[in-house]
Protein backbone atom coordinates (compact mmCIF):
# COMPACT_ATOMS: atom_id res chain seq x y z
CA UNK A 1 0.00 0.00 0.00
CA UNK A 2 0.74 3.94 -0.30
CA UNK A 3 3.32 4.89 2.60
CA UNK A 4 1.77 7.20 4.83
CA UNK A 5 3.01 9.92 7.12
CA UNK A 6 3.05 8.12 10.79
CA UNK A 7 3.90 10.01 13.82
CA UNK A 8 6.99 8.43 16.13
CA UNK A 9 4.80 6.92 18.51
CA UNK A 10 2.66 4.77 16.44
CA UNK A 11 6.19 3.86 14.64
CA UNK A 12 7.16 2.31 18.52
CA UNK A 13 4.38 0.63 18.90
CA UNK A 14 4.66 -1.45 15.48
CA UNK A 15 7.89 -3.48 16.84
CA UNK A 16 5.22 -5.00 19.48
CA UNK A 17 2.87 -5.88 17.38
CA UNK A 18 5.32 -7.66 14.76
CA UNK A 19 6.78 -9.56 18.15
CA UNK A 20 3.25 -10.91 19.12
CA UNK A 21 2.47 -11.84 15.72
CA UNK A 22 5.10 -13.74 14.89
CA UNK A 23 5.05 -15.62 18.95
CA UNK A 24 1.29 -16.82 18.05
CA UNK A 25 1.93 -20.78 17.89
CA UNK A 26 1.68 -22.52 14.06
CA UNK A 27 -1.60 -24.35 14.13
CA UNK A 28 -3.21 -21.24 15.39
CA UNK A 29 -5.94 -19.12 13.43
CA UNK A 30 -4.44 -18.04 10.35
CA UNK A 31 -6.65 -14.80 10.90
CA UNK A 32 -6.26 -12.27 14.23
CA UNK A 33 -8.27 -8.74 14.75
CA UNK A 34 -7.44 -5.88 16.29
CA UNK A 35 -9.59 -6.28 19.20
CA UNK A 36 -7.45 -9.59 19.76
CA UNK A 37 -3.90 -8.09 19.56
CA UNK A 38 -5.27 -5.60 21.76
CA UNK A 39 -6.36 -7.82 24.44
CA UNK A 40 -3.20 -10.13 24.33
CA UNK A 41 -0.88 -6.40 24.52
CA UNK A 42 -3.35 -5.00 26.84
CA UNK A 43 -3.38 -1.97 24.71
CA UNK A 44 -6.40 -0.14 24.10
CA UNK A 45 -8.89 -1.63 20.32
CA UNK A 46 -9.02 1.45 18.83
CA UNK A 47 -5.26 2.68 19.05
CA UNK A 48 -4.71 -0.66 18.00
CA UNK A 49 -7.02 -0.20 15.27
CA UNK A 50 -6.09 2.62 13.85
CA UNK A 51 -1.98 2.07 13.74
CA UNK A 52 -2.93 -1.30 12.06
CA UNK A 53 -5.04 0.43 9.50
CA UNK A 54 -1.71 2.93 8.42
CA UNK A 55 0.36 0.28 7.52
CA UNK A 56 -1.84 -2.45 5.83
CA UNK A 57 -5.41 -2.31 4.23
CA UNK A 58 -5.58 -6.41 4.83
CA UNK A 59 -8.56 -5.88 7.30
CA UNK A 60 -11.92 -7.46 6.83
CA UNK A 61 -14.66 -6.46 9.14
CA UNK A 62 -15.40 -9.21 11.63
CA UNK A 63 -12.34 -11.07 10.45
CA UNK A 64 -9.55 -9.31 11.21
CA UNK A 65 -6.29 -9.44 9.13
CA UNK A 66 -4.58 -12.52 8.02
CA UNK A 67 -2.07 -12.66 10.18
CA UNK A 68 1.25 -13.77 7.79
CA UNK A 69 0.25 -10.71 5.60
CA UNK A 70 0.07 -8.64 8.16
CA UNK A 71 3.36 -9.15 9.22
CA UNK A 72 4.92 -8.94 5.85
CA UNK A 73 2.73 -5.33 5.63
CA UNK A 74 4.52 -4.31 8.78
CA UNK A 75 7.96 -5.56 8.08
CA UNK A 76 7.57 -3.84 4.69
CA UNK A 77 6.67 -0.89 6.47
CA UNK A 78 9.37 -0.89 8.63
CA UNK A 79 11.91 -1.29 5.45
CA UNK A 80 13.26 -5.19 7.40
CA UNK A 81 13.15 -6.49 3.85
CA UNK A 82 16.05 -3.94 2.71
CA UNK A 83 19.17 -4.70 3.91
CA UNK A 84 20.78 -1.98 6.04
CA UNK A 85 24.84 -2.04 6.64
CA UNK A 86 26.22 -0.45 9.22
CA UNK A 87 29.72 -0.37 11.02
CA UNK A 88 29.90 -0.48 14.82
CA UNK A 89 32.46 1.16 17.18
CA UNK A 90 34.08 0.25 20.20
CA UNK A 91 35.06 -3.80 20.20
CA UNK A 92 34.72 -4.36 24.26
CA UNK A 93 32.15 -6.22 25.84
CA UNK A 94 28.85 -4.47 24.55
CA UNK A 95 30.41 -4.11 20.75
CA UNK A 96 31.30 -7.63 20.75
CA UNK A 97 27.70 -9.19 21.77
CA UNK A 98 26.01 -7.12 19.66
CA UNK A 99 27.91 -7.96 16.77
CA UNK A 100 27.11 -11.71 17.42
CA UNK A 101 24.01 -11.07 17.47
CA UNK A 102 21.91 -13.05 15.47
CA UNK A 103 18.40 -11.62 16.05
CA UNK A 104 19.93 -7.98 13.98
CA UNK A 105 18.78 -10.30 10.36
CA UNK A 106 15.69 -10.35 11.25
CA UNK A 107 15.47 -6.36 11.21
CA UNK A 108 17.40 -6.45 7.98
CA UNK A 109 20.37 -5.13 9.69
CA UNK A 110 23.90 -6.33 8.92
CA UNK A 111 26.79 -5.41 10.64
CA UNK A 112 29.74 -4.86 8.02
CA UNK A 113 32.33 -4.42 10.23
CA UNK A 114 33.69 -2.99 13.78
CA UNK A 115 36.24 -0.40 14.55
CA UNK A 116 38.23 0.02 17.79
CA UNK A 117 41.18 2.35 18.37
CA UNK A 118 42.46 -0.96 19.73
CA UNK A 119 42.48 -3.28 16.69
CA UNK A 120 45.19 -5.35 17.69
CA UNK A 121 42.97 -6.89 20.14
CA UNK A 122 41.13 -9.26 17.93
CA UNK A 123 41.38 -9.32 14.44
CA UNK A 124 37.78 -10.83 13.58
CA UNK A 125 35.23 -10.91 16.07
CA UNK A 126 32.27 -12.74 15.30
CA UNK A 127 33.67 -13.53 11.85
CA UNK A 128 33.91 -9.73 11.25
CA UNK A 129 36.70 -8.02 10.79
CA UNK A 130 37.69 -5.60 13.48
CA UNK A 131 39.95 -2.15 11.63
CA UNK A 132 41.59 0.52 13.59
CA UNK A 133 39.69 3.44 13.49
CA UNK A 134 41.47 5.62 11.54
CA UNK A 135 39.89 3.17 8.56
CA UNK A 136 36.37 4.15 9.37
CA UNK A 137 35.97 7.06 7.26
CA UNK A 138 37.16 5.74 4.19
CA UNK A 139 35.63 2.52 4.62
CA UNK A 140 31.80 4.40 5.23
CA UNK A 141 32.31 6.26 1.90
CA UNK A 142 33.59 3.15 0.04
CA UNK A 143 30.79 0.74 1.64
CA UNK A 144 27.95 3.98 1.23
CA UNK A 145 27.18 2.90 4.59
CA UNK A 146 24.17 4.74 6.20
CA UNK A 147 24.33 3.35 9.68
CA UNK A 148 26.58 3.68 12.88
CA UNK A 149 26.29 1.91 16.12
CA UNK A 150 28.57 3.36 19.25
CA UNK A 151 29.69 1.15 21.70
CA UNK A 152 32.68 3.12 22.98
CA UNK A 153 32.70 4.99 26.48
CA UNK A 154 30.94 8.22 26.70
CA UNK A 155 33.67 10.67 26.66
CA UNK A 156 34.63 9.36 23.10
CA UNK A 157 31.14 8.91 21.64
CA UNK A 158 31.37 12.67 20.08
CA UNK A 159 34.54 11.81 18.27
CA UNK A 160 33.71 8.73 16.89
CA UNK A 161 29.74 10.33 16.42
CA UNK A 162 32.21 13.62 13.63
CA UNK A 163 34.19 10.33 12.00
CA UNK A 164 30.81 8.55 11.27
CA UNK A 165 29.45 11.73 9.76
CA UNK A 166 32.62 12.96 7.57
CA UNK A 167 31.62 9.35 6.35
CA UNK A 168 28.55 10.02 5.33
CA UNK A 169 26.10 7.89 7.34
CA UNK A 170 22.76 9.37 7.96
CA UNK A 171 21.77 7.93 11.51
CA UNK A 172 23.36 6.49 14.66
CA UNK A 173 22.33 4.19 17.12
CA UNK A 174 24.01 5.22 20.22
CA UNK A 175 24.92 3.13 23.54
CA UNK A 176 27.30 5.58 24.82
CA UNK A 177 25.68 7.28 27.69
CA UNK A 178 26.03 10.95 26.22
CA UNK A 179 24.28 13.31 24.39
CA UNK A 180 25.47 13.80 20.56
CA UNK A 181 25.56 17.20 19.34
CA UNK A 182 24.85 16.16 15.53
CA UNK A 183 23.70 18.31 12.26
CA UNK A 184 19.60 18.42 11.55
CA UNK A 185 19.43 15.60 9.01
CA UNK A 186 21.41 13.13 11.05
CA UNK A 187 18.76 11.02 13.32
CA UNK A 188 20.65 9.36 16.52
CA UNK A 189 18.50 7.15 18.61
CA UNK A 190 19.86 6.07 21.91
CA UNK A 191 19.66 3.01 23.75
CA UNK A 192 19.65 4.74 27.47
CA UNK A 193 20.35 2.43 30.02
CA UNK A 194 20.94 4.54 32.57
CA UNK A 195 17.55 5.87 32.30
CA UNK A 196 16.16 2.82 32.68
CA UNK A 197 18.06 2.38 35.78
CA UNK A 198 17.10 5.42 37.07
CA UNK A 199 12.94 4.42 36.79
CA UNK A 200 14.29 0.74 38.28
CA UNK A 201 16.35 1.95 41.18
CA UNK A 202 13.15 4.88 42.27
CA UNK A 203 10.39 2.17 42.02
CA UNK A 204 12.50 -0.53 44.21
CA UNK A 205 13.38 2.77 46.74
CA UNK A 206 9.74 3.38 47.54
CA UNK A 207 9.06 -0.89 47.59
CA UNK A 208 11.41 -1.12 50.42
CA UNK A 209 10.23 2.29 51.99
CA UNK A 210 6.30 0.91 51.54
CA UNK A 211 7.10 -2.60 53.04
CA UNK A 212 9.01 -0.79 56.27
CA UNK A 213 6.15 0.90 56.84
CA UNK A 214 3.70 -1.62 56.64
CA UNK A 215 6.11 -3.14 59.13
CA UNK A 216 7.04 -6.16 57.31
CA UNK B 1 15.81 17.10 50.83
CA UNK B 2 12.43 15.63 51.61
CA UNK B 3 11.71 13.86 48.87
CA UNK B 4 8.88 15.25 46.51
CA UNK B 5 6.97 13.10 44.26
CA UNK B 6 8.45 13.44 41.05
CA UNK B 7 6.65 12.39 37.20
CA UNK B 8 8.47 9.76 35.04
CA UNK B 9 9.48 12.09 32.67
CA UNK B 10 11.38 14.17 34.75
CA UNK B 11 12.72 11.10 36.25
CA UNK B 12 14.46 10.24 33.15
CA UNK B 13 15.89 13.13 32.69
CA UNK B 14 17.60 13.04 36.13
CA UNK B 15 20.48 10.66 34.29
CA UNK B 16 21.50 12.96 31.92
CA UNK B 17 21.90 15.96 34.03
CA UNK B 18 24.61 13.23 35.97
CA UNK B 19 26.23 12.22 33.01
CA UNK B 20 26.47 15.88 32.07
CA UNK B 21 28.02 17.01 35.50
CA UNK B 22 30.20 14.35 35.63
CA UNK B 23 31.95 14.86 32.59
CA UNK B 24 32.51 18.33 33.32
CA UNK B 25 36.62 18.43 33.21
CA UNK B 26 38.29 19.13 36.97
CA UNK B 27 39.62 22.84 37.22
CA UNK B 28 36.42 23.76 35.99
CA UNK B 29 34.42 26.23 38.05
CA UNK B 30 32.74 24.53 40.74
CA UNK B 31 29.48 25.89 40.19
CA UNK B 32 26.76 25.32 37.54
CA UNK B 33 23.89 27.20 36.85
CA UNK B 34 20.74 25.84 35.53
CA UNK B 35 20.97 27.69 32.38
CA UNK B 36 24.28 26.69 31.56
CA UNK B 37 23.41 22.55 32.09
CA UNK B 38 20.61 23.35 29.31
CA UNK B 39 22.53 25.06 26.91
CA UNK B 40 25.00 21.75 26.93
CA UNK B 41 22.47 19.49 26.67
CA UNK B 42 20.45 21.93 24.18
CA UNK B 43 16.95 21.64 26.34
CA UNK B 44 15.42 24.05 27.81
CA UNK B 45 15.97 26.32 30.69
CA UNK B 46 12.88 26.53 32.39
CA UNK B 47 12.50 22.96 32.43
CA UNK B 48 16.07 22.18 34.00
CA UNK B 49 15.35 25.08 36.28
CA UNK B 50 12.09 22.95 37.46
CA UNK B 51 13.83 19.53 37.48
CA UNK B 52 17.03 20.45 39.38
CA UNK B 53 14.63 22.80 42.46
CA UNK B 54 12.53 18.75 42.16
CA UNK B 55 15.85 17.14 43.74
CA UNK B 56 18.01 19.82 44.96
CA UNK B 57 17.68 22.45 47.20
CA UNK B 58 21.25 23.51 46.33
CA UNK B 59 20.66 26.19 43.94
CA UNK B 60 21.62 29.97 44.73
CA UNK B 61 20.20 32.81 42.37
CA UNK B 62 22.80 34.11 39.99
CA UNK B 63 25.22 31.31 41.14
CA UNK B 64 24.28 28.10 40.73
CA UNK B 65 24.49 25.03 41.91
CA UNK B 66 28.06 23.25 43.85
CA UNK B 67 28.42 20.66 40.75
CA UNK B 68 29.77 18.22 43.48
CA UNK B 69 26.67 18.42 45.41
CA UNK B 70 24.33 18.42 42.85
CA UNK B 71 25.54 15.13 41.93
CA UNK B 72 25.40 14.17 45.38
CA UNK B 73 21.66 15.14 45.31
CA UNK B 74 20.72 13.28 42.18
CA UNK B 75 22.45 10.34 43.30
CA UNK B 76 21.16 10.25 46.49
CA UNK B 77 17.15 11.19 44.89
CA UNK B 78 18.14 8.02 42.78
CA UNK B 79 19.14 5.85 45.60
CA UNK B 80 22.48 5.12 43.67
CA UNK B 81 24.12 5.36 47.31
CA UNK B 82 22.46 2.50 48.20
CA UNK B 83 22.98 -0.95 46.50
CA UNK B 84 20.38 -3.28 44.62
CA UNK B 85 21.62 -6.76 44.43
CA UNK B 86 20.15 -8.17 41.43
CA UNK B 87 20.23 -11.77 39.39
CA UNK B 88 20.43 -11.82 35.56
CA UNK B 89 18.96 -14.88 33.65
CA UNK B 90 20.55 -15.88 30.35
CA UNK B 91 24.10 -16.15 30.57
CA UNK B 92 24.55 -15.54 26.46
CA UNK B 93 26.70 -12.66 24.84
CA UNK B 94 24.00 -9.89 26.03
CA UNK B 95 23.70 -11.33 29.67
CA UNK B 96 27.91 -11.95 30.04
CA UNK B 97 28.61 -8.09 28.66
CA UNK B 98 26.36 -6.92 31.19
CA UNK B 99 27.70 -9.40 33.92
CA UNK B 100 31.17 -7.24 32.66
CA UNK B 101 29.67 -4.28 32.77
CA UNK B 102 31.94 -2.08 34.93
CA UNK B 103 29.67 0.80 34.88
CA UNK B 104 27.05 -0.69 37.13
CA UNK B 105 28.73 0.26 40.14
CA UNK B 106 28.13 3.95 39.64
CA UNK B 107 24.41 2.99 39.47
CA UNK B 108 24.11 1.10 42.92
CA UNK B 109 23.27 -1.90 40.85
CA UNK B 110 25.11 -5.09 41.74
CA UNK B 111 24.64 -8.47 39.98
CA UNK B 112 24.67 -11.19 42.64
CA UNK B 113 24.79 -14.23 40.13
CA UNK B 114 23.77 -15.26 36.96
CA UNK B 115 21.53 -18.21 35.96
CA UNK B 116 21.14 -20.42 32.75
CA UNK B 117 19.71 -23.53 31.52
CA UNK B 118 23.09 -24.27 30.09
CA UNK B 119 24.96 -24.11 33.59
CA UNK B 120 27.83 -26.49 32.28
CA UNK B 121 29.13 -23.69 29.48
CA UNK B 122 30.53 -21.83 32.36
CA UNK B 123 31.09 -21.98 35.76
CA UNK B 124 31.91 -18.59 36.38
CA UNK B 125 31.88 -15.48 34.16
CA UNK B 126 33.50 -12.24 34.59
CA UNK B 127 34.28 -13.83 38.19
CA UNK B 128 29.99 -14.36 39.14
CA UNK B 129 28.67 -17.75 39.35
CA UNK B 130 26.66 -19.48 36.78
CA UNK B 131 23.76 -21.56 38.42
CA UNK B 132 21.57 -23.53 37.08
CA UNK B 133 17.68 -21.84 36.45
CA UNK B 134 16.05 -24.64 38.87
CA UNK B 135 18.25 -22.56 41.57
CA UNK B 136 16.49 -19.05 41.12
CA UNK B 137 13.94 -18.72 42.73
CA UNK B 138 15.32 -20.09 45.95
CA UNK B 139 18.35 -18.00 45.36
CA UNK B 140 16.31 -15.37 45.10
CA UNK B 141 14.56 -15.68 48.57
CA UNK B 142 17.66 -16.52 50.03
CA UNK B 143 19.71 -13.24 48.83
CA UNK B 144 16.39 -11.18 49.57
CA UNK B 145 17.04 -9.80 46.01
CA UNK B 146 15.02 -7.17 44.84
CA UNK B 147 15.82 -7.23 40.60
CA UNK B 148 16.44 -9.28 37.52
CA UNK B 149 17.86 -8.84 34.26
CA UNK B 150 16.53 -10.60 31.61
CA UNK B 151 18.88 -11.49 28.81
CA UNK B 152 17.03 -14.79 27.67
CA UNK B 153 15.01 -15.02 24.17
CA UNK B 154 12.13 -13.36 23.11
CA UNK B 155 10.16 -17.14 24.00
CA UNK B 156 11.39 -18.07 27.51
CA UNK B 157 10.97 -14.52 28.90
CA UNK B 158 7.81 -15.13 30.17
CA UNK B 159 8.40 -17.95 32.00
CA UNK B 160 11.99 -16.48 33.84
CA UNK B 161 9.29 -13.31 34.78
CA UNK B 162 6.71 -15.49 36.67
CA UNK B 163 10.45 -17.36 38.34
CA UNK B 164 11.28 -14.34 39.54
CA UNK B 165 8.25 -12.75 40.58
CA UNK B 166 7.84 -16.67 42.45
CA UNK B 167 11.41 -15.76 44.22
CA UNK B 168 10.20 -12.34 45.41
CA UNK B 169 11.54 -9.64 43.00
CA UNK B 170 9.56 -6.53 42.73
CA UNK B 171 11.69 -4.98 39.56
CA UNK B 172 12.50 -6.61 35.84
CA UNK B 173 15.06 -4.76 33.26
CA UNK B 174 13.94 -7.14 30.22
CA UNK B 175 16.28 -7.30 27.47
CA UNK B 176 13.86 -9.52 25.89
CA UNK B 177 11.92 -7.94 22.51
CA UNK B 178 8.60 -9.78 24.49
CA UNK B 179 5.93 -8.00 26.48
CA UNK B 180 6.07 -9.45 29.86
CA UNK B 181 2.02 -9.90 31.97
CA UNK B 182 3.10 -9.10 35.56
CA UNK B 183 0.95 -8.48 38.60
CA UNK B 184 0.48 -4.51 39.05
CA UNK B 185 2.81 -3.86 42.12
CA UNK B 186 5.67 -5.37 39.77
CA UNK B 187 7.79 -2.81 37.63
CA UNK B 188 9.06 -3.68 34.17
CA UNK B 189 11.49 -1.96 32.18
CA UNK B 190 11.91 -2.52 29.20
CA UNK B 191 15.09 -2.37 26.86
CA UNK B 192 13.82 -2.37 23.47
CA UNK B 193 16.39 -2.24 21.09
CA UNK B 194 13.51 -3.05 18.07
CA UNK B 195 11.68 0.03 19.05
CA UNK B 196 14.83 1.82 18.57
CA UNK B 197 15.49 -0.38 15.33
CA UNK B 198 12.27 0.51 13.70
CA UNK B 199 12.86 4.12 14.13
CA UNK B 200 15.96 3.63 12.44
CA UNK B 201 15.47 2.13 9.77
CA UNK B 202 12.09 4.07 8.62
CA UNK B 203 14.39 7.31 8.67
CA UNK B 204 17.08 5.56 6.46
CA UNK B 205 14.16 4.35 3.99
CA UNK B 206 13.35 8.28 3.95
CA UNK B 207 16.58 9.41 3.63
CA UNK B 208 17.36 7.50 0.95
CA UNK B 209 14.18 7.75 -1.40
CA UNK B 210 14.69 11.73 0.08
CA UNK B 211 18.40 11.24 -2.21
CA UNK B 212 16.67 9.33 -5.28
CA UNK B 213 14.30 11.77 -5.67
CA UNK B 214 17.14 14.55 -5.68
CA UNK B 215 18.91 12.80 -8.55
CA UNK B 216 21.97 12.18 -6.46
Amino acid sequence: MEKKKISQSVLKRLPGYLAYLKSVPDGSSAYISATALANALGMGEVQVRKDLAMVSDGGRPKIGYLRESLIDDIEQFLGYDNTTDAVLIGAGKLGQALMGYKGFEDYGLNILAAFDKNPQMDRTVEGKSVYHIDKLEAFCRKHKVLMGIITVPGEHAQEVADLLIAGGIKAIWNFAPTHLDVPRNILVQSENMAMSLAVLSVHLQAQIKEEKESGK
